[in-house]
């Protein structure tokens, strides 16, 4: 018998798998995230399906790789016909809450054809991906989308910041020398203070909203995703988080002239954003960075804050927590900035899980490389809630329950996969390409990393001998087979996927030569002898 | 100005696309359809997407493949998440409804996840594909399954037909010497004629319901989809048409013994099957074929009386016509029976299609070999009714409203592509695989057909050497470089499926590095200066 009755699902918005002091950062302590790590499994070796919130997000929450969910970037929306984690999970009882951040995009076209209220219950559980929006805070309220509703805002007003948007001008500006406004979205404003206090920012407003719905929710089992907006853009912090690091405490981009001499045509592409010519300034870099890992810093805090009041109530107790991101940051690594290409330092995450149950004592403290996928959290979920209820059709990850109670004898999976359509960024229209051809493919392996650009030459990663994969060997003469049979793989892949999601691998077993039994009958000479001029053939029944 | 007012979309089950004097059958005479095809063009090179009722007819009706519609076999429901014929075709003010055979299968699972009431108006249209079912009849109805509201089982009983399911007693069934009813399923007795009198069996009766529900929207569009059960099984029909072809008129079954040497193991099992081991006799096909060229005899007089029910209407001069078959029958060629393998007697199917525009006559009577696929379908009915409606993300077919104007002056496509989920038959425990990957995918060039088999050597034949597909060139030697170049093709292909279904190309174009504009500012140094240092890059919006 289980002790878990609780799902606490934590995401952070572009946290990097290196900036925590659990995975190597040698300046950046996280003793509160290192806390959960030393209680459960540090996956070091997790990725996500896509290097952008959007998509990355639609895969964690479904458990479909993005070939199957088709929301490939921020602001597609996710099918009304795709399974969501509300779907998978509420029929275990649990009440399936949001508080933070999902990038989910409400298929309304689809809805409207098949008369979705959206003001209904069902309308904004579909809209919400099937999470209760207890609060829904997506991070990114310019002047110009800003809701008069917006809760966030509310809280801000409430406590006497002024302005019609006070998450702009509070939580993600600072202040000039005469008082003036200084935008957050801007990185030269980065290295200052926001202008918002510490306890009114946004990392601690949205886990002091987790402990109030944990609360509220007493003994009643829940799963909750609470899922920051930081340390995503924009890059700002309050005090005293903005100037904990100083330069000597940033770590040089991992980066090679080399990697400038003939860059891969999408890479190149992807180098004249304005994002990957700031960030390959050191003095940009220098300006950003303290935020960044202040921001993470932060987090930590809240982490201390929010298991603290757990282990009070009595939620370490019977809560399984994951704790993970939606991608990470390049910040100048291989003259970059944001994501969205398909190095480690972007695709590569956080993981770490920890299962309350006694049957995981023997893992606590661990750090294990299996390879993981962002699809494994929902299977995870189900195996810990009692069973894979009969959807294993649809979910295209893996279960980890196995792994956390030390009882995975064989390897999980030897390859993980990842994509990325670049089709709404510049990069589209430096490389001349349609929005359907746009696209990228990963495969990575212990040893390989081969990626394909549609359109293009690929690219190959000899992670053994070039872990910073520097130096590309998409067209080395010498690696050829190795390519083939990479490429071979991600066909198999994606001809693999699971696109028969309206029946089961059990009924299709069920089913399989099971027409007699309806009494439709195929190619039989007569009810005596199947085949005919054979009497034996008369018994002939799948 | 176009004068097509509405559609007509005529389908038969299991019509070889040879089966037909004017594609050059030498005794089977089909002056009607003929004299369809000499009014407008008879698409020869002609393909479906799966050699299967559900898949083919679900890509028919949703414009997209089976590796993008998800419903891979028959009784496998088609997602509520799929845009349909009706979904496209309802805003030009058509009509849409259906008399006969889809196949549909609802996907109840997601519409009660969805809220959607089977049995309201929406629910309906869901349930039926998107067409209103004046009278849906899938025409396979063992007792086991008889629905006591049978729409045609209940006219049968009107006109004095008696017993539970005269549908099988009647129309389907042969009486022997001493009365006793000799079930048609049984193809012993498909050389008898069916008990039922010719114009109460089947085709007339769909073609009679056809006229009615035209009769009744008088001026007001439509699109009909008109959709025989045959020459499907059961293979019987009513005299006078059960024997009409002696046995000299018989084509002889297409095969080698050199197939039976060292099969494909994919193609090894489904020799195994029932339908394979009793087409491989001659006695049987003997008895059977008389009756498949019967019902398509049958079909093509009831064409006559339509298309003169139509003319004296008017209904010939403002309906766009489309004749076809959701997939062929292997009728003991390549010693197989049924369909469901990739030959080309199974995929290649009658196409023929008639535009009464006036700027469509110098197209009129011609023959045309442009490789078409059953995708096609959807984008010429939308192109003729004014346009793709944005709709071009969703359908993966091509317009041929160009082709029957003659303005296309490119070749459409230089290949065509099917799947197939072997799955649910024996053959998939004669192989021994996982139901997720007993799949079979082809590429169909002018010259070439490549098929790869999951788990197992791939097939090749030189369609210019040997058009009958009687030399398997998989493992030939010194094919290995086309195999090859087909093979990657084939790769290609499902890499750049429509999979983004919820938001246009044209929406992507638009909102390509179209960020700023929203407010959302990334990687910017300052408001002047996009990037640090260059005071020149002040000006970079995309």
């Amino acid at each position: 018998m289980s002790t878990v009755r609780n799902i606490l699902f934590i995401m952070c918005d572009q946290l990097r798998w290196d900036y925590l002091s659990c995975n190597g950062h040698p300046h950046l302590e996280t003793p509160h995230i290192d806390s959960l790590a030393a209680k459960g499994i540090n996956f070091t070796e997790a990725f996500v399906q896509s290097p952008l919130c959007g998509p990355s997000r639609m895969s964690f929450l479904t458990g479909r790789y993005v070939h199957s969910h088709g929301a490939t970037w921020n602001g597609v929306p996710l099918s009304v016909g795709q399974t969501n984690i509300g779907d998978f999970m509420r029929p275990f009882g649990l009440r399936c809450a949001l508080v933070g951040k999902t990038h989910m995009e409400p298929d309304k076209e689809g809805m409207e054809r098949l008369g979705i209220d959206r003001m209904s219950h069902l309308g904004v559980q579909t809209e919400q991906c099937g999470l209760e929006p207890v609060e829904r805070d997506d991070g990114l309220w310019p002047d110009k989308l800003v809701d008069p509703h917006y809760a966030y805002n509310k809280y801000l007003k409430s406590k006497g910041y002024d302005g019609d948007n006070p998450w702009h001008d509070w939580a993600n500006a600072a202040e000039g020398p005469n008082g003036e406004i200084l935008s957050g979205w801007y990185l030269d404003s980065n290295h200052l203070p926001a202008r918002v206090k510490e306890e009114d920012s946004e990392t601690p407003y949205m886990t002091g909203r987790a402990i109030e719905f944990m609360k509220e929710q007493g003994n009643n089992p829940f799963l909750l995703h609470l899922s920051y907006i930081k340390p995503h853009w924009p890059y700002i912090v309050p005090a005293p988080y903005h100037n904990l690091y100083g330069h000597n405490k940033i770590l040089p981009a991992v980066r090679s002239e080399r990697e400038r001499e003939n860059p891969h045509p999408v890479i190149s592409a992807h180098m004249k954003h304005p994002e990957s010519l700031n960030f390959s300034i050191d003095e940009v870099r220098n300006n950003v960075l303290p935020a960044y890992m202040g921001l993470i810093k932060q987090i930590d805090d809240q982490m201390g804050r929010l298991f603290s009041w757990m282990e009070a109530a009595g939620r370490m107790a019977d809560t399984l927590i994951v704790f993970t991101s939606d991608h990470g940051d390049y910040l100048g690594d291989h003259w970059l900035g944001e994501k969205e290409m398909l190095h480690d330092c972007s695709v590569r995450v956080p993981m770490i899980i920890y299962d309350p149950d006694s049957a995981a004592d023997k893992t606590r403290g661990t750090k294990n490389e299996t390879l993981v996928e962002s699809l494994d959290v929902i299977p995870t979920f189900l195996d810990v809630m009692g069973g894979m209820n009969d959807k294993e059709h649809l979910l295209e990850g893996k279960s980890l329950l196995r792994t956390l109670r030390g009882d995975q004898k064989s390897e999980l999976r030897d390859a993980v996969f990842a994509e990325i359509d670049y089709s709404f960024k510049p990069a589209r229209k430096y490389t001349e390409k349609q929005p359907y051809e746009a696209r990228g493919y990963m495969i990575r392996t212990r040893l390989w990393k081969y990626l394909l650009w549609e359109g293009f030459e690929p690219q190959l990663f000899d992670l053994n001998s070039d872990p910073n994969e520097f130096n590309d060997l998409g067209r080395s003469p010498t690696h050829s087979k190795i390519r083939m049979e990479l490429h071979e793989r991600l066909f198999h892949w994606l001809r693999t996927r699971a696109t028969r999601t309206t029946i089961s691998e059990a009924t299709v077993r069920q089913r399989t030569g099971g027409a007699p039994k309806t009494g439709i009958i195929i190619g039989e000479w007569s009810p005596d002898e199947t085949i005919k001029g054979d009497p034996e053939s008369g018994y002939w029944v799948e």
